[in-house]
């Protein structure tokens, strides 16, 4: 694939994630909590867990509006976990894509309900009553969403690294934090988007080992940037793990180290496409490179 | 239906669900997220909501399997809600069935934590891998849950609460308000219990309407406990709407109205039964008499 081609699917895609969003997070919700969702969802990030869903799904032929609302539904866990983490009695941040904190802007009280509100609509997402997305698809991405987003997925890895500031993790015990932290989510993402299609037992295992390699290749090269970027390029606070005295790839294993372990869970991720049988991975092999070479 | 019969029925199903709620909640969930999750959710209530789950699918010869999971998926978003509610930002309360709260006992991020990781619970258990729920039933339970706890139903009323402190609400007002921070829940769990069968659209309608009248005279009776029992008895802090300055229906038309108003709902609801064309639906009769006839 053109790397040109690429982009514009990329820019296609992530305005159709966009326009779902806008429809679907809502304008007229009472006293003010639709807003703060929205402020919390929209015009915001590089949508990459969309791309991973909406890929995965092309990778397999899938279900194309099962694959949009389990775009959006993803995003929208994602989201509302920011909202949650930067809250003051977790992160304390104020800024966050450029722009101050949904606490900030809406209050603490808000900003819980709203990150509250967004889990629930993401679920909301995945069971529309409309008849275009067979039933059983629903449950499928219902399931494989929940599980991901609860506690033996990203809460939980948010759990230990509450429990972990100060403390020396080993590289096994930071693997598993990031696994579940951010990895379950992005690994989820690729599932869902497979689910939409029916891959065989060799192209479903492929994409979980993809998925979770680009999951925990993005933990490491956030670490790196979260040392080398100024907090305008990231739009969000730099610095802030060393600040929170918190355990990363880079305390770990140094600069250098990190940023060839980078390209190895690179590599890693395209030896699983190349296992997976199918035909239509370019994109899934282009975006497991947008993920590790990116400067925010 | 003799009243030991259904004394013994509630019973019987309280400790099915505390059963359910034992072996589902993780005990081994990382950094003691598992831990402040069964602490916010077991041996606690009176499982009204399991109970209207159990005795609406009973009344529709409902998949009795879905109908448990039902149970302890709402009684999880419930759950939750009162760990979150509970938290500074919000009621800033100390104390929730005759316990410390969770935010008190582990701290306000492993609070937050553990609510989100609730309601990601709560669709991990209405969709089993186990092939033993049909996975349209499952997608139907989780489309009426997300529903009920969303921006339109839980989460909205409570937005509206929040910006109601200090304000004068008319009746419509303050209904709305209810109908969505406590009463859509009660009656998703009617209309869970519910969706295990196959009623007919007769049978559905009045339990709709059963489910939304009973959810306000639940809202109803609360105010009016608010203000006429202690602490101890409510196993909650008494008397707080008053201290927060909410409109309650106490506040709007006065004790003695109020008492009369949760009559009414009650009688409404046995009516809507009536309607119903169902012929089990004496266990909803009673559990409409135990919403309104209750001192805790």
């Amino acid at each position: 694939m053109r790397s040109d081609d690429f982009e514009a699917w990329t820019t296609l895609e992530q305005r159709a994630v966009e326009r779902a969003l806008e429809e679907w997070v809502p304008t007229n919700s009472p006293a003010g909590l639709g807003e703060a969702m929205r402020y919390g969802v929209l015009d915001g990030g590089k949508r990459l867990r969309p791309l991973l869903v909406r890929a995965a799904s092309e990778a397999v032929r899938g279900h194309a509006e099962a694959a949009l609302r389990a775009a959006v539904a993803v995003e929208l866990i994602h989201a509302y976990s920011l909202v949650h983490d930067d809250m003051p009695c977790m992160d304390n941040d104020v800024l966050r894509r450029g722009k101050p904190t949904v606490h900030v802007q809406y209050g603490q009280a808000q900003a819980m309900l709203a990150g509250d509100a967004m889990q629930a609509l993401a679920f909301e997402v995945l069971t529309p009553d409309t008849g275009t997305v067979p039933p059983a698809l629903q449950a499928r991405l219902c399931a494989l969403l929940a599980r991901s987003a609860g506690h033996a997925g990203m809460a939980g890895g948010q759990a230990i690294d509450l429990a972990s500031i100060g403390v020396a993790l080993d590289e096994a015990r930071l693997r598993d934090m990031h696994r579940r932290k951010t990895g379950a989510l992005l690994q989820a993402s690729v599932l869902m988007g497979a689910a939409c299609g029916t891959p065989d037992g060799r192209a479903w295992s492929a994409l979980a080992e993809y998925g979770a390699t680009i999951g925990l290749a993005f933990q490491v090269v956030d670490d790196i940037l979260d040392v080398t970027q100024a907090s305008e390029t990231l739009g969000k606070t730099a610095g802030k793990d060393e600040h929170h005295n918190k355990p990363t790839y880079v305390s770990l294993m140094g600069l250098d180290a990190a940023r060839r372990h980078a390209l190895e869970l690179r590599d890693q991720a395209h030896a699983a496409l190349a296992r997976s049988g199918l035909q239509d991975a370019a994109r899934l092999a282009l975006l497991a490179d947008k993920v590790v070479d990116r400067d925010s």
